[in-house]
């Protein structure tokens, strides 16, 4: 099975990502940068969510900023409760994530919210020590995780969101008026969030500044099955989990079991199994986990993990939770605004609940490549990175088989008629071997290979990276071959 | 002429940009949100961006983080001088940006690096007092605009990044080695930079955190005349401004007439004018703005400033400095890393110098609004914003020409089959001249109305925004119709 290690390997070699200010010292844990070809990757996952859940939807998408009122995280509780607990070493200083240390230490998980009594309980019970120096413990205290600046001369606090759907609740009103809004109606967006972690790990997995894309779909609590469109997805498959492993249900059946309770939320995680279907992800290796009462996060209701198995574990690309009226009746009650709709059918009021789809963008990037990533022994050992041709950073690589002046010319002509309209490479150095497995590694569908052939009858070589087949195609026809292999299915 | 009134009316009312946290008194001053119709334009901007800058020059992209250890603005000089004069009231505490103060009461430029002396002098010599208290100011004194943020349970010292390129500087080594760089190479990044603004204003036009799409282009200081591709933008068109305005000049006139000084700047710049040539600003009311030596910021040898004419004067969207060493040398000085690069064609060891295209996205969404707004008096005091296709935020909208359901059924049908390629909307709800009036106002170029025809032969009538005109496709043809009409030339 492909390693962590091996995609960090083809990563930081191949420009996928690599740590943020590596040449200084002080570079802060916590803060990865992307390279040329996962800009390109995580830009075509991007148009993939825009397309396959936003646009197919019907959603709309806003984009605020990232620094938001001292109000906002007041209203929405993060002041309060949007902290990690911390067990400090008495004796060198050293800090750990107290729930963390414990559960690595216990080998057992040790629930989000666990208070500082039971924390400091089970460290004494089971005479846990610094494992630097064998000291004991301070008292566990709790650190908040938000990033605090100063704005203007006067230096009044404000925060770096911790989440990007926060903007989208303190946003509502506005943007369900001017865009003339109708409940259920999914309002999502792209951003970064920040975390000040005690303890990042794990390069894109668990970072202080990452990318979210949440969905928060603001609906009418008495109308949870009122979803004419969940008829389009009711076969789709879904892997529940609760005690038990439900594998392989459809939608409509989860709902027929009682695994999931309204059509509006079988509704969404149905379209997000799709969505993820259509990233390369092995849809057998992932599972909708129903988290227990002590596990789920202090706003939520009722919450489903969406995972993903990797070399590393079961890792979380998606949050989904019902959090019920808990965001807009904390923003109302803090800024006496009112987010109550009318609903033009019977002119009710309604303060609309809030399904929520809270996706790690960097996470899944991460779990497709290692999905994706291949060793294939009977060809020199050759890599290839299977991605769907909509997700590949590079299209297509422009290969001049020979570097005499006259295929040089030729291939450069091609690639500068092409450029424009696709991501893509042009390679002259080395043998055509080499230049394959260059493409390969980074999960370059097409290669195009201009020979003496090229010359004479203006058609060049279409090589397959998967099945390393090639055809010839007429220079003329490339952008329509293009097209049609890059679509989403 | 458009005012910026009728662009911030429109702005709010259909869900162009709007402040940040609205809802909170504390809500701080200088943060926008783009809503769901600004955020399908800046992504189309930024589409746009990458394909006639970055693709069709070959430059490569990354995207880093936003939040930078301290030694990063140490080497980079913002730590000492990325600061603005403040000038406090003695008696109020009312605190102003004292060159802009001075400038705005003076009635003339106050060049940005003027020192604090000369600043102080001149509110002593023109008996200037506080605006609203007619009280004395304090002296002068340096802010600097640099967000800090501290990091983990230490607190270490880091910020958010004031600019996008120290990201680009910073990884330059790594990035150049991974992607088998050769000089000169284009390095972009499009992302949030953040400024603690004294006095933040104008909405999009001075923001404390804003988008910055920057192109760092690193070339050998002894090669700046070795463009093969300049000959591929000779002939394109630009305004130069020194003591002077040379109008309407081309790329190549302005080298022959000395006014650029080497082909590398010519061909940038060159390219620059024809990308915004194709955003539907009006190009005769733009200028490159060579600045004098007291404007230029303080690490530049040459700059110009790309700028636009708007009903609120001249708007520099684009800063192409000249950085020369700068950059590369002080990362080198303070990190011990070396960024030379060899030279392939003669093995000779070069520390590349920088010529930087700075774009200011936000400025230049409003440029285009701007720009592109038309009230057609002629016509029901309609209001048209004619941005080309390929800009507007939603590409049609999809209209049953009456409320009959068959009508209906059919026009959710064409929707539900296009919706997914395209950012559209249906709309069934008030009269077709309404409906076509909300559809002009935000740019959407082309209405589909579905009437009895539609229900006969599969044809639907396509309606021009800018000439309303009006023509029938058959539904089969839409697809096709809808790529080619949102294509760029």
């Amino acid at each position: 099975m492909t390693s962590y290690d091996q995609i960090m390997k083809l990563a930081l070699e191949r420009g996928f990502y690599f740590p943020s200010c590596e040449i200084y010292p002080d570079a802060p844990a916590g803060f990865w940068e992307y390279g040329p070809v996962g800009v390109n990757m995580k830009n075509k996952f991007i148009a993939l969510w825009r397309r396959e859940l936003i646009r197919r939807d019907g959603m709309i998408e806003i984009d605020g900023s990232q620094i938001m009122s001292r109000s906002v995280f007041e209203a929405s509780g993060h002041l309060r409760n949007f902290s990690d607990p911390l067990a400090e070493c008495k004796k060198c200083g050293s800090i750990f994530r107290a729930d963390r240390y414990l559960s690595e230490k216990l080998g057992k998980l040790i629930p989000e919210g666990t208070s500082e009594t039971v924390l400091n309980l089970m460290i004494s019970e089971n005479h846990l020590q610094c494992q630097n120096c064998k000291g004991e413990f301070k008292p566990v205290t709790r650190f908040n995780m938000m990033f605090k600046v100063g704005i203007g001369s006067s230096n009044d606090v404000a925060y770096l969101r911790p989440e990007t759907c926060q903007t989208i609740f303190v946003d509502f009103a506005r943007v369900f008026k001017t865009m003339r809004g109708r409940l259920p109606l999914g309002i999502a967006q792209i951003g970064k969030s920040f975390r000040n972690e005690i303890a990042p790990r794990q390069s894109l997995l668990r970072l202080r500044e990452f990318y979210q894309a949440e969905i928060e779909v603001f609906c009418n609590p008495d109308r949870l099955d009122e979803m004419p469109k969940f008829d389009e997805v009711r076969d789709i498959t879904l892997n529940l989990v609760d005690d038990k492993f439900h594998r392989d249900l459809t939608a409509v059946d989860c709902l027929k079991q009682g695994l999931l309770p309204n059509k509006l939320i079988a509704y969404y995680l149905a379209l997000l199994a799709d969505f993820y279907g259509k990233t390369g992800i092995d849809m057998k290796r992932t599972r909708f986990r129903r988290l227990a009462d002590d596990e789920k996060a202090f706003y939520s209701h009722l919450a489903f993990d969406f995972e993903v198995e990797t070399s590393i574990g079961w890792l979380e690309l998606v949050a989904c939770n019902y959090r019920a009226d808990y965001d807009l009746k904390g923003h109302s009650s803090t800024s006496n605004h009112n987010f109550e709709v009318v609903e033009p059918t019977d002119q009710t009021k309604v303060l609309p609940h809030i399904f929520e789809l809270s996706m790690g963008i960097d996470r899944s990037l991460y779990s497709i490549l290692e999905h994706s990533y291949r060793e294939d022994f009977r060809h020199d050992d050759r890599v290839v990175l299977r991605l769907n041709p909509y997700l590949a950073p590079i299209l297509f690589g422009v290969l001049p088989l020979m570097s005499k002046p006259n295929m040089v010319e030729k291939s450069r002509t091609i690639h500068s008629v092409l450029r424009k309209d696709f991501d893509s490479v042009y390679d002259e150095s080395g043998s055509i071997g080499r230049r394959y497995r260059r493409l390969e590694e980074i999960g370059v569908p097409f290669a195009l290979t201009i020979d003496q052939q090229t010359l004479v009858d203006d058609t060049v070589t279409v090589r397959y990276r998967d099945s390393m087949e090639q055809e010839r195609i007429g220079i003329g026809d490339l952008k329509k071959f293009l097209d049609a292999k890059s679509a989403v299915d």
